[in-house]
Formats: C-alpha cells, structure tokens, sequence
C-alpha cells in the first residue's frame, strides 16, 4: 500500500530553517516536491552550499527562496533591491532588469523557484507586512511591474510564483498572527486588488500562492481552501492550469480556526496543488493526516494524484541539476586524508589568528567562520587562537584537538608547537589548510590537506573524519 | 598643448578604495583607461552602486577588481571559492563553470574586467602570498585550469587578465614589500612557471599584467620594466598584442629601486600598455611626470599613443553600460521632495529601532546601516534610535535633525512625537522611508517620501538635499 501513496509528499512545500541531519532525514522519507530554503540556512554559505549538494544527489524539487527583494532579501548574493515600491517610479522594464539578475544569480546558486513578485495593491490600511514590497497603490501600476518581473525571473528559468493571490493590500493586520477580512464589494475587489493577478495569468505566470484571507463578498472561507476561489475562480473563470500553492499553514489567520483535516480536504479538493509548511513537524502532521484520509476514503486520491502530476510537470520543466553544490564536490575531492583516529566525545579547536596577510589576501574572514564549522558537528569544548609564526601555545589539554595548521613550515617554532600538540592532547587531528608543503611534516600523523581555507572544505573534512573515525 | 595630450590618462588603471567627492574630480580630471574597485568600495553596497552609477554618466572604462576567488575575494555577491589550489583536482570544465558564473555576477554588477586568474606554478619556496591562488605546482595543470578559467570569464563578457606574468611562483618573499630575484636558468624557467602564460596566450587572453620579479637569467630589470620580457618575449617571441598591464607601481619590489622617470620610460618603450596605481597620490604623480616627459622629449609621444590605442580597443570590445548603477537611478526617481532648509552645520540623527518587524520582514538590517550613510555627507553629531510604537523621545537639541519616519501615521503616539520634534530641534527633514502614506501629515515641513529602506535611497535623498539646501 505504501507504495501506492509513495508520491504524495511531492503535494507539500516544505520551509527548512537550517541544515542538518533531520532535515536529510525527512526529505528522504517525505519526498516533498518544494523546498523552501530560509534565511538559517541561506545566512550561512556551508548550508546553503552543502543543502544544493545534499538535494543534487537526492532526486529533483522545485527550490526556492522567499528573496523578493526590498522588504525581504534572503539570498545574501543578490545585490540589495530597493524594494517593489520604488520601481513601481519607473519604466517596467527596469524592473524586468532586476528581476532578471536576481534570478540569473537564483539559477546560478541552483534555485528553480521563487515566491515572488508580491502583486498586492498597496492600500492605506496594508498592514506593515505589505509596505514596500507592494509595486504601488495603482492596480495598473501594479500588474504592468509584476508581469515585468514574473518575466524577468522566468527567462532566467526561474518559475515565479506571484502572491498572495487574490489581494493582500487591504489587510488591516498581519495573517502570520490574526484572521484577515476583506470587506469591499467584489466587484470593486475584482477591479482593483485582483486585476494584478488576472493580468499575471493572461500573461503566462505558472504559479499562485493564495493567501488565508476572506473576502466576504465572495465566499466564508479563507482564499487558500475556498473552492470558490482556486476552483471557479482561478481555474475556471481565469483558466490557470498552473500550480496552486497556499501560503504557509501554520499562519494563524488558517490554522486558529481550521483542523488539518479540514484544511487538505477542503484544498485538494478545490484544486489546490501545493501545500506549504514551515518546519519539518507540520511536515509530519499533514503528510500522516493526508496519508490517513486516502487510505479511510476521506479524501480520493484522485484529487491528490492531479496534484503530484502538477508538481511534477512543474519539476520537470524548471529543474536542473546545476546549482552552487558542486563547490562541496570539489572540497572533497582536494582532501588528502589520513586517519586512524577513534571518534573523539570532546573537541578542543585551534585556530589561526589572521596576522601578518599580504594585501592580496582576503581570508581573515575564513578564520573567524572555521569555529562555527566545528560546531555544526562536533560539541566543541574550547577554541584556542594562536599567532602563525608562534603557532599553539597551550599546556596540556584533557581532549581530542583539531588543530588547523597555517603555514607551519615556515617558522620553526611554529612547526615545534604544532607537533608537540601529539604529547599534550588526547589526540591530535592536523588539518592542513594553507600551504600544502606543510604535510611533509606531518606525514606520521594523522592529518589532511584541505587546499583550500573555504569553511566547505572544513565542513568536508569533519563529515569525513567523522565517518572514517567512528 | 593639453588638447593633445588629454587622453594619456587612459594609459593609467587606478584602484580605489573608496567613493567620495575626491575619487570623481580624479576620474573627471586624468580619465584613466581603468578603474580599479578596492574592497573598501565593493564592502559598502552604497559607495559600490554610486560608484557605478557615477561611472555610466562619465564616460568608459575598464572596470575592474581583484576577485580571484579563495584567497583574494573582494566581490561580496560572488558565493565564495574554495581558491584555485582545490579547483586544481577536479577536472578543468569545473573551473570553467565557476569562473563563468563569477563573470555573470561580476558583469551584472558593471565590472568588465577581472585581475584573474592566478597562473603562478607553486612551488615549495611560494610565499604566502601566492599560496592557494595558484592551481597547483603542476604547470600543465595550472595551464588547463588558468585556460578554462579565462574562457568562462570571457564567455561572460569579463576580459581576464592573467598575472603574474612571467611567473611568480618561485618568490621567496612578497613583492609588495621586498624585491623579488629568481635564480633558475631560463630554460627551467620557461618550461614550467612561464609555461601556463604561454599556452594561455596560444589560447587567446587578451590581458597581461607583469610582475615586479628578476628572472636574473633572463634580464637584471624586473619584468615589469624589461624590453626583454614585454618587446622581445611578450609581443615578439609569443605575439602577444593584447593589454599589458604593470602590478602596481607602489610595490616596493620596484618603487624602492626605481624613479618614477625610469619606470615610465622603460615600461612604455617596452611596449607596455597600462600602469597600476593604486591612490590618488600616485596617479598624480605618475600622470605629471609622463606628461612632463612627453612635453620634455623624454619619451616619445608615439610610444604612449600606442598605449592609448590598445587601451581604447580593449574598452571599445568590453564596455557596457549595463551595471547596478542604475539602482541609484530608480532611488533618484522614487523620490518625492519637498525642502526649503538651509544646509546645516551640524546634524544629529534619528533612527528607527527595528522592533516589531513582521516574519516577511528582513528591514531590521537596513536600520543599522542607515547611519553610517549619513556619515557619508554631513558630519553627524549624534544618533538617537526610536521604538515604531512610541516615536522619538527626546528633550531639546541644538542641532538640525534628520529623522527616519516609519510608520508613524498609524500610532498616534508617535506621530505626535515625530512632529514635536520641530519645536524641539534647530531645524527638521523628515525622511519618510516605509510607508508613503505617511506623508499626509509631514505635508507641511520639509521632507521626502523615498519609497524605500535601502541605504542607496537615502544617499540619493541626502545627496538632493545638499545639493537643494545650500
């Protein structure tokens, strides 16, 4: 029977925050077909890199970011925008520029999905959430500068999918915390708040995250679950064959008032094609709850099974196996290990201090970051700093060391206290990370040369010996 | 007489390692034929996007950094390499794949030219300074890896200048302190550190920059002043006759031996094309001297014409005027002003803390570089931060006052704050940089709506605004 249900997860988005066991876990026993990388991971180049390289040999998903530029920039490699409001001052085709090189640099990195532009009206009671990230307060305005965008992104092949569907830019409070109602005539709603959207459609866009909001005038429910909504209006009436996507559902305006069970039901059958979730327990909860009402005839899997060959057709034309994760590859393939170490409990870190740089040499910044690769895998107990002609300076010491060896060679003090580290640890690790020539002095310990000083090669270099050593 | 000698500037590529009033009359005044982007300016979004911006209204040029990628990384929206020493165990289309992408970013930023890659062949007596800049110490590897490098940056439209012709390698110590002397025979010379610059020439690179270094078999003139290395070796023997470019002049493995005379000379009559300066005060210097020299007969003209020339070919093929500077150019347009104020003396600043942000709501980060913006054009006495909710709370100030409203109109706390502020100050510019509909009650003072939190938006206001006010 499991096999018959093996696919379902590709009807979930999944949001991860940061990188790690858990997360390779859950993406290969969930097979969701979205993730979502957040600023945790994003802010943080060694799982940001080692996640493209993870998700390349795992299978294809649609990978995308919240990076809307403005309001929320995630991708620290994006030159800043200045946000929506500001473009929706000049020519359209400025803002397709933008667009443009943002998703160039997207697609370069290895994502094939964005959640943006936002197409909400700015409206005077938009709730802070929406300020600047709205293109202005005119619908025209607003729908010629989405287009341009969604255009921009999308010749960068990088599936744009426009928000929050039907219009947020009325909402007086923020729906990550409270239940929003929209209260004008539809009519007027249609003309103004959801004219962007229509216009995005007609002009080709492939993906719609629909918001928890109400528009009285038109139906009860929140947009996300309303048939009204996603099935006669966006897929009938407006004839969007794309994908469907709620907003995240762990937002209060939906789920203070509405079970899960409710929620998929009323989604899936709607026409919905993606459900988004922001940590790896609402992953759960909804994939067992999904799985339970197929398999009790609360839902037909009929409505799921649209869904998946939706995603799938999506994957199938935005993936591409060509993202930032080669630079891991690469870090492991200039290792040169030796090991015979047991897996230490304890790890006391050394590292250079960056003294006496040329011009030409940027790394002091690689110093500063090499501790916290430490700890993204080991519980590390201390870190000692030490000067490269001195090298370490330490009594004795009552763990396993890691010891990164800069330039050793060089100064025969240096090389003495970096040897003598074997009489006064419980076990010594050279990481070799500059000068490849300083091995010759190591060969009779355990040691690598990384070539390199980029924390990849540091983060490479622990999975491997923790591994090798265990 | 100037007319005729108003373009020998161009023969000049001048690095910058910060954008201010200063950098401008320099650029306006001696139109040197490169600029050079220093990590001083490419750390700072602001001075690197108006630097940029000044440059597409003032004419063409080379645009350039020193991105190598691992241990000389000065472009912050490339994703950092691991340096070419790692890159030198995988298989050079991977190279390839990196340099090309770091080209894209760089030629989406404005730059057209790119001081990489690295072919020096390591060997063991490599200072730090060249260390993992090099591919390895395999000269055939580090001609395959330097080739592929220099096809993805030219694949991106980045001309690549190799360095450090004829090989830096074997240098005992660093050029940018010491004098530097090679002591191989040539033949051994030439077979491996200068064997990676002659395949790359075979391979068409268009740009050489030359080292400081004696090759004491070879010729007792460091190369970058040598008739044999750039007339006999460069142009004749390898028919070389793209740019050739001196490492900077202020190195003192050259400055501390030769005048600014003899390098001129030599380096011309060599067949040189372009000098290295990296201030202001040298770019003085050398341009005063060449032009005394030309006027003098010291040199003659035509060996600077000729320089000129290529110069002006190498900008003709690669110049764009396609950069990120047109972001200060959309932040200029979303602007809407009202001023009347006098130019203050004095400022002191009020800035909104970053409290109560939505989770769609990355601004807190903009917040704190606000000030330093500030710095920037007026000499700011004070800052004081505020709380959204409460508005500024402060008592009296004998100063002028720039304050940053956000979303004052929807508390009216602070909105009575922001407004008191005139009774209590020497003089106020509201600066309304969240929510445009803000404005309707600053209508009567001097302010602006930038419709935007970027840093960049504030500069162009503050700009205005001096401009406007004095």
């Amino acid at each position: 029977m499991n096999g018959l249900l093996g696919d379902i997860g590709r009807v979930f988005f999944v949001g991860f925050n940061e990188f790690n066991e858990t997360v390779m876990e859950t993406v290969r026993e969930f097979k969701p077909g979205g993730i979502l990388m957040m600023p945790g991971v994003l802010d943080d180049y060694v799982s940001t890199v080692e996640f493209f390289h993870f998700l390349e040999r795992e299978g294809e998903y649609l990978i995308s970011s919240d990076h809307e530029g403005g309001q929320m920039e995630t991708i620290p490699y994006i030159p800043p925008s200045l946000g929506n409001l500001a473009f929706g001052f000049v020519d359209p085709s400025i803002t397709y520029r933008y667009a443009n090189m943002a998703g160039n640099i997207m697609r370069a990195l290895g994502f094939n999905t964005v959640f943006a532009p936002v197409l909400d009206v700015l409206a005077e009671a938009s709730a802070p959430v929406i300020g600047f990230r709205s293109f202005g307060s005119d619908p025209k305005v607003v729908s010629e500068h989405g287009i341009a965008a969604v255009k921009g992104y999308q010749d960068a092949k990088v599936l744009s999918c426009v928000k929050h569907f039907p219009g947020h830019g009325r909402a007086r409070v923020d729906s990550h915390h409270d239940k929003v109602i929209i209260d004008v005539p539809k009519r007027e709603f249609w003309n103004t708040d959801m004219m962007p959207f229509i216009k995005a459609i007609e002009e080709g866009v492939e993906m719609v995250m629909v918001a928890h909001l109400v528009v009285e005038d038109i139906d009860d429910l929140p947009a996300s679950i309303s048939r009204k909504f996603l099935k006669e209006i966006l897929r009938e009436e407006l004839g969007f064959e794309g994908l469907i996507i709620s907003d995240a559902v762990d937002m209060r305006a939906l789920s203070a008032h509405y079970s899960v069970e409710e929620i998929i039901k009323r989604f899936f059958e709607a026409s919905g094609d993606m459900i988004l979730v922001t940590s790896v327990d609402d992953l759960k909860k909804y994939y067992t709850t999904l799985e339970k009402m197929i398999r009790s005839g609360a839902i037909s899997k009929d409505h799921v099974d649209r869904a998946v060959d939706n995603v799938e057709r999506a994957i199938e034309k935005y993936y591409t196996r060509e993202g930032i994760g080669f630079v891991a590859e690469v870090a492991r393939k200039a290792l040169k290990f030796r090991v015979s170490s047991r897996l230490p409990k304890k790890v006391h870190v050394i590292l250079p201090k960056g003294e006496n740089l040329s011009p030409a040499d940027t790394t002091v910044k690689y110093y500063k970051k090499l501790g916290e690769v430490f700890s993204k895998i080991f519980e590390v107990e201390g870190i000692t700093e030490y000067e490269i002609r001195k090298g370490p300076q330490i009594d004795g010491i009552d763990s396993f060391v890691f010891d990164v060896v800069v330039d050793a060679f060089r100064s025969e003090e240096a090389l003495r206290a970096h040897l003598s580290l074997r009489e006064k640890a419980k076990g010594v690790f050279y990481i070799i990370a500059r000068d490849p020539y300083d091995e010759n002095f190591f060969k009779d310990y355990d040691y690598v040369v990384t070539h390199s000083l980029n924390p990849i090669s540091l983060y490479e270099t622990l999975t491997i010996f923790k591994e090798v050593a265990s």
